[in-house]
């Protein structure tokens, strides 16, 4: 029996440690057959546990007994084949056990001396990624936990530009700032605006056409009629891959609005960058080399465990100047070619998360990636066709990448002329999901365009088959005839 | 050979994932016999690694091989016993198999239907810790990266109860307002108070006394004279803990003065917290369940693997009001006791970061904790006995917690009396710290206390003895006669 207050020792860790190993590959191996999605009520956890702590020490056999007969059973599977819902990830292999060995060295990057070769490998993975998206050199890149990070982090530079006294004196006194965004962009852009200081009334929605891309007219338009009106354009975002279509939004026309209004240029690329790696794919994300900063997520379509968000400004001093705060006990005693990468961020602590990042981009290569995401898109494209083709079923944007929007109808020759048809749709497809993801089978999620429920199903699994997104589409067809026929 | 593209095959990972778990044991085991500081010369694993990432998937045999090859020389190694810089701490082996089944799992506690087993547990756990730490029951626990981000979102909370339209318009056209910190408080504060466009002039640095702890009196004063002069009190940190010194901010009169002014109280415990676990320490925070918000970090001196930050708030509706923007793609379709996490900060993901603090918590259970945390505030009170005693040496503080700041002179009857004195006193104490961290056997770093460098020690490490902490002594005593003999 160990002291209280030690650790376990080596040799009951390294027991432990092949026990973890093994269920982690059987679970793997057998994720296909858990359900997607737990059937559970909410607080069933919470209530079959001990409402205090322990007071004496338990034995992690018993943790681990627990974890699984009481954890695993309520969660929602995102490495299940079949999980399609926001947008479908994969903790790869390699990415798994780059966070194995981050989690036992547990260095802090937080500055070069705190951990060097954490900071240089960061600085070496950011950029392999650049290169294979095709970006140019001035991007510098830095990883972070999440894109709504990331673009808050951009954002905040932007401010920087557009107010260059705020990091002193904040924005007291100061004229209203402007960021324009699609109506289509992900909510993490609106938060982090507000964290900024300039509120949600300093995010401004430039209208979408009817793939759902930003119009740049209105844009230019919106920037134009702000300006008039004495309030200050801060910066632009644009979308390649939106969360609720994966639409485009038109970066090469955008950064021109943005050029000739001397806007920032921020590009959340958090799902779609990585389309960038395949040939074919690169022309959607045409025009986006011209931002000042941009969000490529490998924690979503590039295979990596979360978190990992790599987000890459084009003059990062920009970036430092908005957060760099050095005490003395965070001062560098080296001189030479050293990165403190606290000063990218609000985060001090960093965690060594290039490392899985390094060991996915190793092993599955270029090729790898390329091979994958092309598969990817030609199954979501594929299930896209068979929807434009079934009777009661419509698409509700253009196929785009990996992730497809649609709509079952209440009928083959369904015309609706009211409000009430209208919600009669929008429930008939609220209820198809709950029937589908009750299956514990598959799991999608929903939306809304243009003011109507439309289902989202999101391709991005490694272990996703073609034959997951066929029997997906069959399960689909099969529930909303169950519904139909309520 | 796999195609390329695919994962890699489950029987593959497992044995890989084994070997990657020998190997952290095997570390764990010796890591007291690597260099605890790397002798690297800056930009060293940038230049051994390739320019440019593969084109063909490689084998993660060759991956790991370069991993302990080039990647760990270059580390610095936290998990090292005799590891005092910064706040020293450990990711524990039930910390580490937390976060391999984590990073396994993928799941993402966004909201509660994303993974209702891992939001559930998270709000087990924190409430776990709460009853450890003392804190009454309306102290609501949520995990975020870091310290600097809690205190941000906390800050952010404060900002929406100062100007409760700050949401929507923003701060453009409010009343300039202040955030008040000691000058002991943390860098990651004003980069909070930046961050939110108050700007570096929204921070006041409230003078501390001779202890490094803030004058309530000096707060009183400050906050009056900016009310004066129509500035905004918006809140007031306070430090259990400070990185310099580990001095305790006098949280009961601060308390008190926040609620004179209507002041939120926010109390930064990140490395302090864990102390109110042991009963004879508790005595040192009294008064901070009087605050708004608390944070606590178990990845500092709590023995869970970095990243792991609690915020407690006592009205948590005040957090989710700053942060709450949700989208119809995240809205939830559940009804009854169900929280949607992403609405308590930034991060729209969530790693499943609970279950490794829930390992924590039930392998030491607050006996352990109790132990091992009075064991690490003895041994540094031993040191700054031995400091007090021995010539030539002296503490730059009243020794606090397990982080102790002391200095070297010159000479054993040293006595100051010019700048050109005090450079020569600071150049000493950082030669000093330069060649005891060479040696490769401690590492240090350093703080500056009223314009004069001082050297921290902190006993944070698990794997930490006394023998370790009375051999880093005799190693500066050594480093010290040898640089003052130059």
């Amino acid at each position: 029996m160990t002291a209280p207050g030690s650790d376990l020792p080596p040799e009951e860790f390294r027991r432990l440690a092949h026990e973890v190993s093994d269920w982690i590959a059987d679970y793997l191996r057998d994720v296909a057959d858990l359900p997607v999605y737990p059937s559970v009520e909410p607080g069933a956890l919470r209530r079959s546990l001990p409402a205090a702590p322990p007071d004496a020490g338990e034995s992690l056999d018993d943790a681990l007994s627990d974890f699984r007969d009481l954890v695993v059973p309520g969660l929602t599977h995102w490495n299940h084949p079949a999980f399609f819902g926001y947008f479908a990830i994969t903790g790869s292999a390699p990415g798994i056990l780059g966070e194995m060995l981050s989690a036992g060295l547990n260095v802090n990057a937080m500055v070069w001396r705190s951990s060097p070769a954490a900071t240089e490998l960061e600085e070496v993975v950011t950029d392999w990624l650049r290169q294979l998206l095709g970006l140019p050199a001035p991007f510098d890149g830095v990883i972070n936990d999440t894109a709504s990070s990331s673009s808050l982090y951009a954002l905040a530079a932007a401010r920087e530009v557009a107010y260059p006294d705020a990091h002193r004196a904040g924005l007291f006194g100061q004229r209203q700032g402007r960021v324009y965004l699609s109506e289509q962009a992900h909510s993490s852009i609106e938060k982090a605006v507000v964290t900024l200081g300039l509120g949600s009334a300093g995010c401004r929605r430039i209208a979408t056409d009817a793939a759902f891309v930003m119009r740049p007219d209105a844009l230019d338009e919106a920037v134009a009629s702000d300006v008039e009106r004495g309030v200050r354009p801060v910066a632009v975002v644009a979308t390649l891959g939106t969360t609720s279509t994966a639409s485009m939004d038109p970066v090469r026309e955008i950064a021109d609005v943005a050029r000739a209004h001397g806007l920032w240029l921020h590009v959340d690329a958090a799902y779609g960058g990585p389309a960038a790696i395949v040939p074919e794919l690169r022309p959607l994300l045409e025009g986006w080399e011209a931002a000042d900063s941009i969000v490529v997520n490998p924690h979503k379509w590039l295979f990596t465990p979360v978190d990992c968000s790599v987000l890459y400004c084009r003059r990062s001093e920009d970036l430092v100047r908005a957060f760099s705060v050095v005490p003395e006990y965070l001062s560098s005693t080296e001189t030479g070619e050293v990165r403190d990468l606290m000063n990218y961020g609000v985060p001090l602590g960093r965690r060594f998360r290039a490392l899985k990042l390094w060991f996915v981009l190793r092993f599955f290569g270029r090729r790898g990636i390329v091979e994958r995401l092309r598969a990817h898109v030609a199954w979501a494209r594929e299930l896209a066709g068979w929807v434009e083709e079934a009777p009661g079923w419509q698409l509700a944007a253009p196929a785009s990448l990996s992730t497809i929007a649609f709509r079952c109808l209440p009928s083959a020759s369904w015309a609706p002329d009211s409000e009430a048809d209208a919600r009669r749709q929008d429930e008939l497809n609220l209820s198809v999901m709950r029937r589908v993801n009750a299956s514990g089978r598959a799991f999608l999620t929903h939306t809304v365009l243009r003011e109507r429920v439309a289902l989202r199903l999101s391709v991005g699994n490694l272990r996703t088959t073609r034959d997951h997104v066929r029997d997906t589409w069959a399960l689909l067809r099969e529930a909303a005839d169950a519904e139909r026929a309520r």
